[in-house]
């Protein structure tokens, strides 16, 4: 695999894993990092989804986003069914290295699989001091239709 | 416990997860959800962290992110010992509902323990189409001296 070239750095200083300059992503006990998908642009989160770590190489090289389907239980490629392929723009990591967030250009209509751009599409208003287990909805005009996309 | 009042939702129906205005988080195997906390203003991510149920009805009811600290195994009002508190302004959560975006206001001079308003501070340039495991530096200025904050 092309990806065998790819080694990410060891994790065994604190110190150096905060404030060194070499990716050394944590994998938790499932071998999963989570990832968050934001719209390179809007700056709106997308989704949240998991990579292992064959995924996020997969990332690295195709400079778009794969993640690993944990219902699955495979390699994902986002967008391999849809389309909606996210090309990757910047990926940032956090002071502990155990998770990410991955600035993609959305292609297609959108990212979410019940026909919506973006996954977060439901709010709790928490000032407005109302029922906090009531939703409202954002974003909720789909932007596409599923059955069509997917096929089901 | 005041909190005991908040009932969440039922999940038994994943197209009414999925379509009704019904708060129904999902906590995983270890009772958790992951967190994004964002800034409201500048929409750039802050820190990702977990909530269990008992803290994100405290961060529903006290109007501040409460965490569960996987580290010392216990509910995590962030702030408490920084005074670097974060006012939540709105939070969102995903299609199955087993992820949550926070927007806050953050208090204080930063998120981060290292001193840093984001602990996504370090840059993996996709684009560039150098080593990627090599990380820049993003946000790399502190903001505060955690020594002089946390005292450690």
């Amino acid at each position: 695999m092309e990806n065998a070239a790819i080694t990410f750095g060891a994790r065994d200083d604190k110190k150096a894993l905060e404030e060194n300059p070499v990716f050394a992503p944590k994998f938790d006990a499932n071998g999963l990092i989570p990832a968050v998908a934001m719209d390179a642009e809007s700056k709106e989160p997308l989704m949240l989804a998991y990579m292992n770590e064959e995924s996020l190489k997969k990332t690295l090289e195709l400079g778009e986003a794969v993640y690993y389907s944990r219902s699955r239980q495979e390699i994902w490629h986002k967008g391999a069914t849809s389309g909606h392929v996210q090309k990757v723009k910047e990926i940032r990591t956090d002071c502990d290295q155990d998770a990410l967030i991955v600035y993609v250009e959305q292609h297609g209509a959108g990212a979410c699989h019940t026909g919506r751009n973006s996954c977060f599409y439901r709010v709790v208003d928490v000032e407005k001091g109302t029922d906090p287990t009531a939703l409202s909805f954002n974003d909720a005009d789909r932007t596409f239709d599923p059955a069509a996309v997917y096929g089901k």
